[in-house]
């Protein structure tokens, strides 16, 4: 054996407790942090499928969705994108993307990745999504076969429609293929009485788990869809019907990958939290915590890149005032009041930044602590 | 909203304190155990980015290479694996693919779904890769990009000679891609002396880490052949062009997905204890704990599926007595006494049981608890 440098001087990692509201990860609860630290199970051992036969029902109440391919894929929310998109979609098919921010961009390249036509609706960055222009987009297009949108766009914070694009996506015979990232458990997000058809989320925003996993729901018509596939999906790791045969309740669990166990376990906790609080209370909390936060930002001079009518309460961005270091901003805050904010991403780079009120860090003392901090830095 | 079934009757879940000595995950210890549960910090914390570039530095002790390109893939071992094909292999190159257990066979699945044409060179299951087998494939298919072989078979505990199958893929100018997901820790490995060019390998076999995180390193040839593809990469996540922007040490990093941070504070933690130990002690527990293990196996009548040269340490596969009820053996060893030994898998599916002597797992007094249960059991 060769004689390498081995890295003594490198020790166990100790993190500060910092307060995090920006767009994710969120602030975890004590509960959800103990859970993850749980003694490791197999995963296949009886006590931990019966873990995720319940993961599955807490997943389903999140969702508001009794479809029975609900699952949480072993990988974050950019792979849960990808598992919706490399199993509906097939080489020369034609998909309406809606390009509203970031992750409207990167749905684009997942579709053309999968060999798919992407047919771009765009609007400006912190609008909604214009639910003309994507009935327009399928008028020209009526062969598009899905209409992909990001529900709530973690770039700008805007909130978009999903009802709406969902019926519209339904009268041209298109699926909905939908980013709840960070909509789920932040915003009403009713799948089944939207009918939307393929959902993915992250556990990292509005659930408080750790990041790491993606939450993902699929309608009987999207199943179908993937089932009379003529070609193989490309991905063998996010190949669903593959991955089915390993969250299926019934018969035998059939081996795919190893779980990420502790993970699940901390998403199980995070769950069963938002279940005791319910759902509607979770959503009531986010926007009264979003009131008092925006008052405070008004009252500090501040104002707000999305428009009232579609403004998430879980993801403010705001814009910087203009002269502001914003970088200095940012590091005083993580610095000396262990209090991280987001910076902008894509074309708001340096020109906004995010708060993010989601979940367990939707809480009064973080907002306060927040305004406060803010005026103390800025001035 | 509709009033959907909420899951009143679910509450936290507390798995019991198990023995991990199944095909992974492997028992995990207190202090990685611990350093999971340290609070979340955001995943563009510079603190965060510190950690990560102690992490590679860890990992390239651990696979001992100087390869700039090492680092965790967020998700499963099976995402490592594929992200070594996705990145590598472009439609209609040729790969011989070594199968002598399932995960050769995951391997030729992998080179199909890039569009590449696979090679197969066939060995017995419990038997090593054949390196002159190797050596005729390569000869009869001179144009070969890569030879594709798992160094450490889980579903067999067979250890092929990376060193020399590398050797002949050179020879003729293929890379070797690497399955080090159950070497990794256990057994030597030694990426730049073998000069391996792809290694992938799982944080929950012998690091001892949580599941969910594939460490993989590639070689320079291997980057250059990445860097000169003709089509992109068919995976947005797991594309290493754009997730390598992300883990880089130089000048800003570049936001790709969002990091499982808890999980990667654990694998940071478990190469500090590596690190610590020393790799070469390291690879001589697994060897000694296996020594114990065999003897005592051996006057319970057992014999192993694989013959003694190229057996692993840390993967024992055991032929089970004909007439035993194999299912209720790991059922009462499981309930009776809290420990996880593993049904075989594939062909070997009710004919063997793996027992894991992996990372942690590889202790006194594990050895002798599955010593002593088992002949309880069995009798």
């Amino acid at each position: 054996m060769s004689s390498f440098y081995s890295p003594n001087s490198i020790q166990s990692f100790i993190p500060p407790q910092r307060t995090l509201m920006g767009p994710g990860p969120s602030d975890i609860s004590p509960q959800v942090l103990q859970a993850l630290s749980r003694p490791t199970i197999g995963h296949l051992d009886p006590l931990f499928i019966g873990m995720m036969d319940e993961l599955k029902q807490l997943l389903k109440y999140a969702f508001q969705t009794e479809n029975e391919f609900t699952i949480a894929v072993s990988a974050p929310g950019s792979a849960g994108m990808e598992t919706c998109f490399v199993n509906l979609i097939e080489p020369g098919e034609k998909v309406v993307v809606c390009r509203n921010g970031v992750f409207g961009e990167r749905m684009r390249e997942n579709v053309v990745r999968c060999g798919g036509e992407a047919i771009i609706v765009d609007d400006e960055w912190g609008a909604p999504v214009s639910v003309e222009k994507v009935e327009q987009a399928l008028k020209a297009n009526p062969d598009a076969v899905a209409v992909a949108f990001v529900h709530a766009e973690t770039s700008t914070g805007a909130l978009s429609d999903a009802e709406a694009i969902s019926q519209v996506a339904r009268q041209y015979d298109a699926l909905s293929i939908v980013d709840a990232v960070t909509s789920l458990g932040g915003v009403p997000l009713l799948v089944d009485e939207w009918q939307l058809d393929a959902v993915y989320s992250g556990s990292q925003k509005c659930l408080s788990c750790v990041p790491g996993l993606s939450p993902v729901t699929l309608s009987k018509k999207a199943v179908d869809k993937i089932q009379k596939r003529e070609t193989p999906v490309q991905s063998w790791f996010l190949d669903q019907s593959l991955v089915l045969g390993y969250w299926s309740g019934e018969g035998k669990r059939s081996y795919h990958h190893t779980a990420p166990v502790n993970s699940l376990y901390a998403l199980h906790e995070s769950l069963v939290a938002l279940k005791n609080e319910g759902l509607e209370q979770a959503w009531a909390r986010h926007q009264s915590m979003h009131n008092k936060l925006k008052v405070g930002l008004e009252k500090l001079g501040f104002s707000f890149v999305v428009s009232e009518g579609s403004r998430l309460p879980q993801l403010n961005a705001i814009y910087i005032p203009e002269g502001t270091d914003e970088a200095k901003v940012r590091g005083d805050l993580l610095e000396q009041y262990n209090l991280e904010i987001g910076a902008g991403l894509g074309s708001l780079a340096g020109k906004a930044w995010r708060i993010g009120l989601m979940g367990y860090g939707a809480r009064n003392e973080n907002v306060s602590l927040c305004l406060r901090a803010l005026e103390e830095v800025m001035n």
